[in-house]
């Protein structure tokens, strides 16, 4: 299997710059040659002219299974949006509406150029058998608490899952070990979950200080912030994908930036939520690799990376009143490199060798009109509309707009008629 | 004319909620009649079997000249911004390329549903011009400033387009005095504005408090701040439109609450030149009737009435630290009956008697799947690209999102040819 781009622009994401007018050869999944005048016979040729080629986007925290619970519980404080509205919905879900909920969120991911998603929930195995089936990379992560028991039971199931899945669809999904919270394990948990991702040699996933109360009740618990908590259990040893970090403190920020450490950005959710202000210009000054995820579309509202990447781009500004922090090739960094590297996938910039993951955006779009520079319309100005095409791993997963790996109007379908089945139960 | 929409769910934003299975009768320009199986020969059908009508959205602060400004200078302080961006390209625009800019910008405002614009600019007659040939609403406005002199001229200018454009295009056009700031207009030049706004028995349109330095600047001038200032010299007594109110205070607020004052929130703007956050909250409990706009495409960088209602909806609760403050509902009243009345259009609202400016959302879209909340929806979840239709005045201008008054590819083909011309000039 072969892709010839011909003619086309890209972004050049390491030296921030666009590159003009070069033909790009995409042989199984990597990106082969990058040049001019490619005299190849591809399997498949798209011309890029008026296009723009992009490293497609990782979003790197999601729950892709709660989009049945989209617009179901807005304006609503965090403890009566979980204890009157998501937590009753989730004792509902049956596996197969997890199913369908996933195809629906991989559908939105896909259409916002994402190639890659890191995603915490349950029945995970039909997450990677979607996951399998959309094309897209996944690093799956069986939610694991035992605050409210069946801690064991948990730690199995993500065994089983990592048995029976790990790198299965040429690697394109990951099983990985994830911990829900501080405040959902205890740490004789905490430090089980740690050996297991030794014995995986794999980097763990976890929601960390996403609240205000989150970093009170650490205080009052372990008389540490959380960051400090997780490191003196050892977790910090390990490479970690530390969704949220909205209240990380400026000394926690010290501990973690020679480290393994990937807080992962959710706007839409945060500000949603109330959670607060992530301090991103910080972060990214102190050389952490923040990347950015949308989180699950209980609290996004969808799955939309575009519209995470422009609202991380202009929210910062406000924050610190200085247009200048948080420039836009900083965040297209976030939702590229710093995201693939954090998940462990080889891709995130167009370079040869690299794995083939890319989008392609349509210059003819009202959004990239006039062509002045096109870094700053990929974050200000771009809708996810202007998206035409993703490959991943090589492989055209969407082709100007249509999905070629999944049934969009039959998950619609399915979606509606499981959403109302589930609020008869 | 007329248009009939059969068997349509519908947002009744005074009663707060979906109305289903109805038909809406649209004769002329207004909404003639809501009922059910209505037995009537309309020139047009349209079938309202999974669409949502929307009243469609007001744009209540914009600058549609500036499209050909979009992602040219971004992540850049206030005062580079203008001085070495800004205004050097501004010098070099013609009256040509501010006609094409505003054509650009009128696409991407019909294509989020926009049937209203406020447009403060100038060479505003090729701007009246526009306006008629899109099919929507203008509340036109020549900047005014006398600082660097012309204020006369400028004055002028205002009598003659309102002399040739006012009412023109069966009302859609409306020419409003519009003071630009009170940085760069004399007391005097207020105060012969305001005599104008009287003469004209008009609402006026002004820039007000965007910035902290603004606010600094009045106290250290006229040891009072914006809005007292603005009180102190008469041009609270009318009505007034103003745009940003970024810093607006406390005591500001209990001066308008109960005066004809229609603050403009502009979220993507003021976040993206780190103006600051607007204190929404605030004015939305104390009976404020702010509206929504998105500002020029040079600090926006977009016309999306869509995007600016997501971001306006949760952006406020995390300045908060409250879920439930700015509501969907109410964010849309902002994009709609707030607007309309800011602007004096008989609109906004779905009802009998009402100028029939309506939208028409696909409910067949992802971010409407599964359907539970359509109020959350249109706030968070929604994307442009869902509106399928815009009726303005009574008339189709989009249908299926096609533009029928406009050649968005002649216009698109015209703002990069004027763009290059002018950056070589």
């Amino acid at each position: 299997m072969s892709i010839l781009i011909k003619n086309i622009s890209y972004l050049d994401i390491k030296n921030e710059i666009i590159i003009e007018n070069k033909d790009i050869l995409i042989e199984e999944n990597k990106i082969k040659k990058i040049g001019e005048n490619l005299e190849i016979n591809a399997d498949t040729v798209i011309y890029g002219k008026n296009k723009l080629a992009v490293p497609s986007y990782v979003n790197s925290h999601t729950h892709l299974g709660m989009s049945m619970m989209r617009n179901y519980a807005d304006d609503l404080d965090l403890n009566t949006w979980l204890n009157e509205k998501i937590w009753p919905f989730e004792a509902k879900l049956s596996d197969d509406d997890i199913y369908w909920s996933t195809m629906l969120s991989l559908v939105e991911n896909i259409k916002s150029g994402t190639s890659a998603v890191c995603d915490m929930y349950y029945s995970m195995d039909r997450v990677a058998e979607a996951i399998s089936q959309s094309g897209i990379r996944g690093v799956l992560t069986r939610g694991l608490m035992d605050v409210a028991g069946s801690g064991e039971e948990r730690l199995e199931e993500t065994r089983t899952l990592y048995k029976n899945y790990h790198n299965v669809s040429n690697g394109r999904v990951k099983i990985v070990p994830a911990p829900h919270a501080i405040y959902t394990c205890s740490t004789d948990y905490l430090k089980e979950i740690i050996k297991m991702s030794k014995e995986f040699d794999s980097v763990i996933n976890i929601h960390v200080s996403e609240t205000i109360k989150e970093v009170e009740d650490a205080k009052n618990n372990y008389k540490m912030t959380p960051v400090e908590y997780l490191d003196s259990i050892g977790m910090l040893d390990l490479k970690v994908i530390a969704a949220h970090c909205t209240h990380i403190t400026e000394s926690e920020i010290e501990l973690v930036k020679n480290k393994d450490f990937y807080p992962v950005y959710n706007p839409s959710s945060n500000l949603k939520l109330a959670s607060g202000f992530t301090p991103i210009d910080e972060m990214i000054k102190s050389g952490i690799k923040v990347a950015i995820g949308t989180d699950g579309s209980s609290s996004n509202n969808n799955q939309n990376m575009v519209e995470e990447i422009h609202i991380a781009s202009i929210v910062n500004k406000a924050v610190k009143l200085d247009a200048e922090v948080v420039p836009a090739i900083e965040v297209l960094k976030m939702a590229t490199i710093n995201g693939s590297e954090a998940m462990g996938i080889d891709a995130g910039i167009i370079e040869e060798g690299k794995l083939a993951d890319i989008q392609i955006y349509d210059l003819n779009s009202v959004n990239f009109t006039p062509r002045n520079n096109l870094i700053s319309a990929l974050c200000y100005s771009a809708s996810s509309n202007d998206v035409l095409d993703l490959i991943v791993d090589g492989k055209l997963v969407m082709e100007n707009r249509e999905l070629l790996t999944l049934d969009e109007e039959y998950i619609k379908f399915m979606v509606n008629k499981k959403t109302k089945e589930l609020l008869n139960r």
